[in-house]
Order: structure tokens, then C-alpha cells, then sequence
């Protein structure tokens, strides 16, 4: 009785737990799952048919969960759906609640699969779900950069190697660099989505599920392409996938951290190539007369951020036996975090460029001479003299001699 | 008017942030700096009393500030101060108060100052006050590893090497060896609290205060052993100290990493060595007869995330001019959140202590013949046989030859 | 004439480089660059025909260069060819003797090329080839888990979770985990090859060629499959295409790893359901009795080897705005031994694989009657017992009461 | 016999180690060794004598093989003692060349302890010794930059923050901020110092010596300041000095990579503050104008290096159990070259500041009026305007409105 007053957890012994371990314990997970709630919903349904398919569940018993489910999962989506610090996560949070409005018929959800394969499940399809928003966000930069092109593209700009000028280049050409890497940058993220399709529920704890789970059934119900037969490389799995998406995200992210650097460096007023939008600069607290590129700055930042993720997912998931442990679970909140810094970051660089401007006027004073030196030197290798020589002559020019 | 019903950030032009940006921008801090009220409130009394002795605040106007941030402090103490997300930080809302509550004597706080050094100031004054708590927090560690060794110590337990039985330990050397190491990691929090116990209030933006500030009357107010005089140094160690401090972190999570380690194989029931409380364990939601050891291998694994952290704040601030940038900022929730981590893991690692079990029978069961291979060996040593001979005629007999 | 004599550089204006500069400058470049030769004359045969092409050299000026070309590529290929630590790199080593050999000649190659797409050039045929060879060793691999699968995968071993017994597995099932995770890593291996398969000669110094460089004939002859056209994007490449190789070698390590970490602990004697080959093991110099996992040691720690290598690279590209920067150099030698490692880790993997022997024995003594009991749970499931119930029947059972 | 043709390894035991795996296991370490030898020969010396106190060795004995010794350490300094492959590390050659030369009475030498500690000590001598090294060339390069800061200190030059110009600076504030870094650096390299300075001798592979080591007499000839009594620390210790050194070695290369960052970006011609040394330029192999910083670009790059050590060896050496594995072995590549980049980065850091212009023109020039607003600003707060509005007063004045 005492069990139904406070929320049960789904491992519950009866033995209590010490309240400092227990904080160290469930950590933020409880608020992160507020993610997967959905996701642990439409894997519940999924799995409830299957046991309906293969008999464990009876038809209306199927029809009964399902419906329950679909009821949390619209809730969820409309923020209405708590989970309580003392559920821990997600999955206690649905079935108590399957338990509370359905009674026994709540208990019997769990059969055949583990808290281990559910957890897969749930993440997959979060995961899926978000590597797709990146690349619909990803394609919505290109239109940006595409706009932002069409308005500045002709515009002669230095083209700079080791922060020196180096030859003549164009606002075209510079958009066109990253318009061209971040669609190979969705490459990446499409490479990653093709791994992580693939079902793990049905693969139990890590060595099997005990009843015949009809794998193929419950991965069509969701959507994935394939299913992910073997249980032990489900659980291995974890860590790796997550640092594969992981490291798609920080391809993203390099891209804007360069671009940030640039535009950091050439909207000084010293070279006044580009001009931010006053919504990208912040002011200072002394200096009156500032105007500074804090969003420029924190999306160069950011950058760092989900390399550290990546980098802490793949020493976290190391050096451990085959088999889940708990130190994997410490890459949920990695993962997420990835994404919505990645997500925001795209968004916020989408919006500059539909903002920015470039000073036409600026950039023209700045094609100095030196920046054709490469130019005269093939004129006189067209004119029959070896590239080497005509290098040395036009070198000799510039210096003076 | 409008400006006084919506909060004023510091450095408000006027222009229209847009909504997007100022999500981005501002992000996580306004959470954050709730950490830092006090320190900032610590700071300000410091600042205005040094205003009044250069002359620019007279005796009464420093004592209306003075008393008025003693009322914010203490409130946010009570966790009853909050900051709304439009002030962005702590100190946007403090000054607000002053100048909801003092008027124009509440615009006269910043002179003299920047948000740079402020900040500076606030944090270091935190980043003191949480190695000292740290310092105190290993002390009990070794407290609990103290009292764990005084009741188990005298056991004999097999010492491994390359996870293989070789030689006779015993748990007071095991205890031992991590007592001596915390002791070092002790001597690094030092280390890193005599670099960062500097102040750096009256650096201004990074090229000093246009007032003659008084940095060592600031200084001595707040405690500070020295004065960071140079201001570009003093935005220069902004990633520096953080990252000295989170090293010295890490080590502290080392030791954890290890011992965990070691818990975690040799309580398996197949060794049954240690017997660890029920309250580190949790169940399986799928296999009745699991224990597993949960806190440990979070204990473990949290090692990993706050030696991400380090590499993240390394990376942060690196590749920058000097000056303060924007970038730097992300490192506020880094360290706080390293701080946070290691600060748990030493309150459950003494814990653990208090409770864990070792078997005498298990241990005593584990103590074969092999174990004192390298005794037998020295035995011969000592009768006059050369050690190289000694060793392979020991092996020859394990092998039975 | 001097300059006969001291190999000069490409880039040499005549001024003394001061002698620790030269050192800290060139580096290892010098030794790392023998990798590069055979790719670097590929590169320069297809240059020089293409300039041919559009005319720039005659047909027999075109051909002596490129026998001269192959001659050194022959040599290279049999570690013929030096390259003096004063000539800094591959591409002036190959220069200085086609200008020795050629004479005037020689001097033509360089036209309408720059060294910053050569050394892309040359790194890229060197990456292919590379990622051809891991593809290759990787296939290997699952050959030789297939091998040790076919002797021993009916051998039923315990799996484990929380590295705490768990439920029933078998050696295939282990294996199988495997070699499905190494075709997932052939996958992202291809993806990486589909990535770097863009030719970037023409691209000169990241702003074009000054000269109507033939890219699509370039990239034809040296078998790329696509051309990269944006010349800022191929520089900006550098550090983006490393990092994704590096990337998809830290997954073969990481199974590495996580397969050494369990050959590690069930190999220990007190397990002993793995035995390793002698030639795997190394003894101790004072412990007669050890034979020590020594090479598994160090498949394990060499993962960590290879993420530091892809976040030195992630770190060392950020930050910088786009053009060439020398930074970016130091990513050669990260990249090169990312796949050193990997390549002989894949190696030694395979070996151990045709070695490896499980024993029936010890695995079928530790097949205890917990492992057991989800199966005796779902068959009181099976009999209509919801299953958090028949969870805790089972629960009660194995402690007893 | 044939023992004495192949060298053999000190845990030799006969049979065939397969040649792959032996490439795989010794690595690059015998070629590492080389930098041990001599500490190798000094910790070997102390041992000897020690083993002659306790009465294992006679008088002469001990003499006869402290010559040896002495011999080898001075071979070895000439670089004239080799260590080949199949000798895997410096303490074989050592031990196979006393037996060479000793016979029967090189086989007494390594009674007492294990390869584990005299590792151990000869990289604890060889860390200090590199320890002061560093310390060292970091006061060479506070004076360069005292000899920089009194050549050209006085130069007044714009103050950034932001990338952006915010105050007046000067020369001799900038060159100030990385004195009064290094010498805080100097501080943490002291402490690590303080922490490594423990003698390990004795405590034999990990669980303490089989003979009665006297570990205070071994540690004062070393001189060493103290003595790591707990064995299973002293082995903890591996990777923890290694990665406590390696933060203090990246704090050193942090200051480098920040100023590298400002000289880079400030002598590029638009600004024309700073003139770099011609030996720290290189041209471009394709735009004959060109002086590229390269030197300063790879100071830049090479932090990230050490960085990337750092967290290397902090991944290698966790999540393993006490007492020694392989694993750690790989460290030793790690720290060595963190040495060697930083040994050499200082040098050429103070090389540099030996040699760099101020250009006292172009400096003056770009003290323009915006950088004086905060001034402005305050010369109104000394008037008695509160600050806030001094500070809006000047905005509005520099918006021209």
C-alpha cells in the first residue's frame, strides 16, 4: 500500500535508499526524459502489439494499454505529463501510470522486454527525429547563405591565407565554402541516421529477450529500416552511436566556428568588410562606444562545447566489459545537449545570414595591389618564362628592388 | 519609463534584440549567477567602500549602498533574490535593485568599474569559497577511508597487476594508497587557490579603471592575499584558473575512477571481496536477482565528465586575441559544473566508506600459493642465489616442471 | 650556385633562416612526408598532363617530366628516395630533383598549382589508400572472428550486465556483436572514403588557380570521383576531412577496446573462460608465477591514442579563419598515426582471433542457476502471471525467503 | 648460449613471441628509452648501494657494479650506448650489459625490486630534471620579454576587447600580462615538481618489496625530498604526475598561443603594430608576396598538442583497476613529448621577443578618439554625473547624434 503512495520504482527491492546516493543517483535524468516521454510511448505501443501478435496479450488487453498509451503520449507532447524526481526516468514514470489507470493489466507491459532495450528504443527514435531536424535546419542555412549570396555574391573581397592577403576572392566564394560543406556535412548526419535505424527492442537486457520476440514486427510498428539482431552489439552500440552523431554535430559546428572567426576578424572596424545586424552585437558595461559580436563569439564557442561532448561520450563508454552499464547512462544528457546546442546554433546562423551585411565600399578600398601578385606572375609563365623564375621577378617587384 | 518596467540590461542601446539571439545569448546564466549573488553583492560593498575613500561616493551614500546589498545578499542566501532571464545576469539585477530601491545613488555603483573585472571578481571570490569546500569535503573522504581501514585493515587480499593476482596486499595498503593520494590532490586544491586568490577588482575592462582605483584596499576588503595588478593578465587567467582548478578536480575524480574500478570487479560475487551497501546497489527492471552497482559506476564514469569539462574550458579559451571575449563566458557553467560533481562524488564517496564490507573469508579463501611466488623467489636470493636463477627456478616449479 | 648546393625551398627569398626556428619549423615533416612521395608524383604526373592539355607545356616537355615522375616514384616506392631535412617536405624534394635532372624544365611544373592543393592532393590519394587498406584489415578481422565463431561459438558462457551476472550468452553470440559492429565501421569507413573522394587539384593556394586549370581532367586522371570546386572549401576541408577519418577509426578501435577490457577480466585465472595465446602475454621481471595480457593492455589503451589524435585535430582547426593557415600541418602527422594504430591494431586483432581459445570447462562451471532466472520468470508469464510479479516470485526465491 | 646471441628480456621464459605482436608491444619504446638510460643508470647506482647496506650485495660487489654503471651512464650521455629492438627498454640493455660485463654478479642487481619501480624512478629523475628545464626556459623567456617591454614598453597601442577597440593600452601592459603569467605558470611547474619529488625505490611492483628495502637511504642518494612509502600509490601515481605535469606544460603553452594569437593577427599589415622577425616568416610557394607567420601559427597550433596529451594520458590511465597494466606504459611517449614541444616552444618564444619590432608610427596612428570614451565618460563622473548617465551622455556623443 505504502508502494502505491510514493511512485514505485521499476527495480524496487523494498530496501531503502539512502537519499544523498540516491540525488547522486537519478541526477537530472528525470527532467531530461522529459524528451523521450513520446518516443517511450510510441515504443510501448509497439511493443504491446507484438505481445498481442504473439499471444501474451489478448487483443482488447492490447487495444486497453495501447490506448492508454496514446493518451500519455499526446499529453506528454503538450507538457502535461510530470515525471516525478522519485520515478527517476521516463519508462517508471508511463508504466506506474499504466499501472495506476489500468491496474493488473499495467503490469503485464514489461513482459519480454528490459528497462535496457526500452531505453535503446526510446533514444533511437529521439535521436532519428533530431538528426532529421538538423538536416531540414541544416538545408534551411544553405537557403540562408544561398540569399545572403545572391544579395553580396559579386562583391570582390581579399582572399587571406595565414591571415595575410593572399589573392582575390569574392563574397560568392566565401558563402559557396560553406554552402558546399555543410551539404556534405549532411552526408555525415545521413550516414549516422542510416546507423542508428535500426531496432534494438526485442534485444532484452543485452542477451535476448526470453519470450519470442517478433523483432521484425515491432521494428516495421516504428518505422526503423532494420533491425539490430544481435543483443550484445545493441548495448555496444551505446556510446558509439551517440559519438558518431555527436561528431556529425561538431562538423556542423566547425563550420560556424570558422565563419564566426572571419566575421569576428573582418567586421572590425579596421577592415569593415561585413556589418552585423544590431541584434548580433551587444553593448559594454564602460565603454560606451562599443559594439560587440557576443553572438558571434558564442557560436565560435560552441563549437568546443559538443567536441567536449563527443570527447567525454567516447571516454565514458570505454574501458568497460560488453554488457550495459550504468556509466553509459551519462551520455543521455551528451547527446541532447549536442543537439539543441547544434539546433540553436543553426537557427541563430541561419538568421545572420539573412541578416548581414557587406560594405561594398570597404571591401573595394581593400583590393590592394598584392593581392594580384600570383596573376602577373602567370601572365609572364604564359608569356614562355618558368613559373619559377617569373616567381622570383615579381617577388623582386613587390619588395621594391 | 518603459525602461524602468522592463528590466535594463547594463549595457541597453535601445535597439530591439531579437527574440531568437537573446535565447541564444543569454542561455543558461541567469540560472547560473544565482551561485554568484552573493559574491557579487561581496564585491560591490568592497567597490563602493573604495569609492567613498577616493572621494568619488561620500560616508552616507556608501553606507545607503553598502546596507542595501547586505539586504540583497542575504536574501539571496534565502534563495528568495531571483534573476529574471530578461537581466541576464546577477549583476544586471543587483544594480537594478540599487536603482529601484536607492535611485540616482544606485547609478553611482558602476563607476570606476567594468562588468569584466566584476565578474572576475565574483567568480574567484566563488571559486575560493568551493575549493576550500572541496579541501574540507576530501578531508572526510580520508576520514571515512580512515575509519574503513581501522575496522578492515588487518585483512590480507590478494594484490593484482595487470589484473592478475601477484602478490600479497592488504586492505589498510589499499586504503592507504588512496588516503595518501587524496592527501596530494589536497596540495594541488592549494595550489590552485593560491593562484586564484588574487583580485582582480579594479582592472576595469582589461586595461584598468579611468578612476585611480585603490586595488589593495579592495583587495584586503574582500580577503584577497595579493592584488592582480596587470589587467590584461587578469583577463588573460579567465580559462586559465578554471582550468588549474578543474585539473586539480580531476585528480580528486581520478582517485574515485580507480577505486570504483576496483569495487566494481572485486565485489563481483565471483571474488566477493568487498560487500558493498544495499544502497549503492539498484535492481534490473528485467532480472529478479540483480544487484548491481549503480553508484560506482556513476562514481566512475564521472570522472570522464569533469575531465571533459577541462578540455572544453582549454579549448574555449584558446585561439583568441587577448582582451576579453565572448567565448569566455561558457566557461562559468564548466567550472560550476565541475565544481557540482566533484563536490557529490566526495559526499558519496565517504559514504561509501562509512558502509562498505569487506569478506574475510572471501579474501582469505583468494590468498593461494601464487602470491608469494616472488617471496619464495627472494627466499633463494637471500640463501646466495643470484635473483635471475632464483626467479626461474620459482618458475619452473609453478609450472610444475 | 649556392643555391645548387643546399637544397633550396620553394619558398626562398634568400634571407637565413635562424637555425632553432628551421628546427621547430620543419619538424617531422621531413620523415612524415615518405608516405607522401609516391602520392605527390601521382599528383604531379596529372598535373603536368594537364597543363599539357591546355597547353602550357609542349607534349615531349609533358613527357620527360612525367618519366622523370615515375622513376621517382619507383624509388620512393622502394625507400630510394630521401628527403633531406633541409628540403622540408615531399613536394620540394621532388621539385629540387626534377630541377637537378630537367633542368629549366623542372622549373615549369609548379605553374598554375600552388603547395597548399599539392599537399591537399597528395594527402587525399594517401588518406584513400589508407582508408582502402583499414577497409580491407577490418574485413580481416570479421574473417578471423568468423574463424574463432566457427570453433567455439556454441561454447554457452555467461553475460553479464553491471559486469554482474546476468542471463545466458554464448561465445557466438559475443562474437557476432563483433563483426556486426565492424561492418557498421566498414560503413562509416566508406562514408569517410565518399567524403574525401574530391579532387582539390586547382584549387591553388584556396582562391583558384591563376591559370584555366582542368580540374575535371585532373581529377580524372588520378581516379577521384568528384571534383572540388569551391577552392575555399577544399582548404577548409583540412582538419573536416581528418577529423571524420579519425573519427571513423576511433570505432574500430572502440570495439577493440571493449572487447579487450572482456578478454582482460574472463581470461583472469579466476574466470578463466578465455584462454590467450603465450605469445600475448608477457611475464614479470619480479614475479615468476605472471603471465600478464600485455598486448590486450595496449589495445585498449591505444583507442585513447587515437581520440586524443581526433581531438588534437578538432582542436587545432578551430578557431581560425578560413584560408591556409600552418596550424593545419600539424594534422598530418595526427592523421598518419591514426592510422598507424589502427592499421596494426587490426592486425594484431585478427592474429589474436586465430588464437584465442575459449574453455568449455571453466565456461560451463559458470553457468550457475541465477543466469537463469528471467527465463523462470517469463515462464510464469507464460503460465498468465503479470510479469512484475512473477518478477518479484523469482526475486523472493533467489534470496531465499 | 643462445641466450647470450639475442638479448634477452628480462621476463624471457622461452617461448616464441610472434613478431607482429612484439612490434605492436615494444613500439616506439626503445627508441624512447634513450632519454632514460642515464636515469635509469643513477637509480640503478642508488639501489645497488642500498643493497649493500641491507648486507645483500658485499662491498666490492657493490663497487664493481656502481662502476659498471657509471661507465653506462656516461656512454649513454655521449649518446654511444644503444638500446636495440629486442631489448624492448633501457633497463634490459642496462641489466644484459652488466651480466655482459659482470657475469654472475649482473644477475644480483635486480634482487629487491621490479621493473615497475625502477620505471617508476628513472621517470620521476627524468620528470624533475625536465621540470626544472622548463622552469628555467621560462625565466629566459620573462627576460626576453623584459628586454622587449624596455625596447619598446612604452609605445602606447589600442587595448581590444571583443576584437573590437576598447581602451588605450601599451606595449609594456601587454608584454606585463604574459610576465606576470609565466611567472604564475612557474609556480604550478614547482608544484608539480613538489608532487613528483617522492621516491618510489622499494616499493618493488606494487605491493612492496620481498626484502627489507631501505627506501629512505635509496631516496637521499637520489636526492629526493621524500619517499613514497604506500606501494599500490606509488603505482596510483602513474598517470597522475604524468597529466599533473602535462596541465602545468599547457598552461605554459596557453600564454604562447594567446600571444601568438595577438602578433599574429597585429602584424597583419592592415594593423602594422608588430613587425616579425624575417626568420619567422616564410613565403608562399605560389604568391611571390607573401611572409607568412608561420612560426607564430604553429606556436599557436602546438598548444593544442600538449593539450591533447593531457587528455590522452588521462583517459589511458582510468577505468582500470590498481595496481599496473600495460595500459600506462603508453603515457611515457606522451609526457615526453609534451616536454619536448613546450622545451622547444619556449625557446623559440624567447627567440622571438629577442627579435620583435614595435612599430612605434603605426601604433601612434591607431590611438584614435573612440578608444578614450570610457575616459570621457568618467572625467563627467568626476563632475558628479552618475555614472549611467555619463556613460549614455557618450554613447550618444560617439553615435554622432
Amino acid at each position: 500500500m505504502g508502494e502505491s503512495m510514493s511512485p514505485a520504482r521499476l527495480w524496487d527491492k523494498g530496501y531503502k535508499v539512502d537519499e544523498a546516493v540516491e540525488e547522486f543517483t537519478v541526477g537530472n535524468d528525470y527532467r531530461l526524459d522529459l524528451n523521450l516521454l513520446k518516443y517511450d510511448c510510441m515504443a510501448s505501443i509497439a511493443h504491446a502489439k507484438m505481445l498481442a501478435k504473439i499471444g501474451i496479450l489478448t487483443g482488447p488487453e492490447c487495444g486497453k494499454i495501447v490506448k492508454e498509451l496514446q493518451r500519455i503520449k499526446k499529453l506528454s507532447e503538450e507538457r502535461k505529463f510530470p515525471i516525478l524526481k522519485g520515478q527517476e526516468d521516463c519508462h517508471t514514470a508511463i508504466e506506474n501510470e499504466l499501472t495506476r489507470t489500468l491496474g493488473e493489466l499495467g503490469k503485464k507491459i514489461h513482459a519480454g522486454r528490459s528497462r535496457n532495450d526500452q531505453v535503446l528504443t526510446a533514444l533511437r527514435l529521439y535521436y532519428m527525429d533530431n538528426i532529421r531536424e538538423c538536416i531540414s535546419l541544416s538545408k534551411s542555412y544553405v537557403q540562408a547563405l544561398n540569399f545572403f549570396s545572391s544579395k553580396y555574391g559579386r562583391i570582390r573581397i581579399p582572399g587571406y591565407t595565414h591571415t595575410r592577403k593572399a589573392m582575390p576572392s569574392s563574397v560568392k566564394l566565401w558563402a559557396g565554402a560553406f554552402i558546399d560543406s555543410m551539404l556534405d556535412n549532411i552526408k555525415l548526419l545521413e550516414c549516422a541516421l542510416a546507423l542508428v535505424d535500426q531496432s534494438p527492442l526485442g534485444t532484452g537486457a543485452g542477451y535476448g529477450s526470453p519470450i519470442k520476440y517478433d523483432m521484425e514486427y515491432a521494428a516495421t510498428e516504428l518505422g526503423f529500416s532494420a533491425v539490430q539482431k544481435n543483443p550484445i552489439y545493441a548495448q555496444l552500440s551505446r556510446g558509439k552511436f551517440e559519438s558518431t552523431i555527436l561528431h556529425a554535430l561538431t562538423q556542423i559546428m566547425f563550420d560556424i566556428n570558422r565563419l564566426s572567426t572571419d566575421l569576428i576578424i573582418f567586421s572590425m572596424p579596421e577592415f569593415g568588410y561585413y556589418e552585423l545586424p544590431d541584434s548580433f552585437t551587444t553593448g559594454s558595461s564602460m565603454m560606451p562606444q562599443k559594439k560587440n559580436p557576443d553572438v558571434l563569439e558564442l557560436l565560435r564557442a560552441k563549437y568546443h562545447v559538443v567536441v567536449a561532448l563527443e570527447t567525454e561520450v567516447k571516454a565514458i563508454s570505454s574501458n568497460l566489459p560488453t554488457g550495459y552499464s550504468r556509466d553509459l547512462q551519462l551520455t543521455k544528457g551528451s547527446i541532447m545537449k549536442g543537439f539543441m546546442v547544434t539546433e540553436q546554433s543553426l537557427k541563430v546562423s541561419a538568421l545572420l545570414f539573412r541578416n548581414l551585411k557587406v560594405s561594398k565600399k570597404r571591401c573595394k578600398k581593400a583590393m590592394t595591389k598584392e593581392l594580384y601578385a600570383t596573376e602577373r606572375a602567370h601572365v609572364l609563365v604564359e608569356k614562355g618564362v618558368p613559373f619559377r623564375d617569373a616567381y622570383k621577378r615579381v617577388s623582386r617587384e613587390l619588395e621594391g628592388k
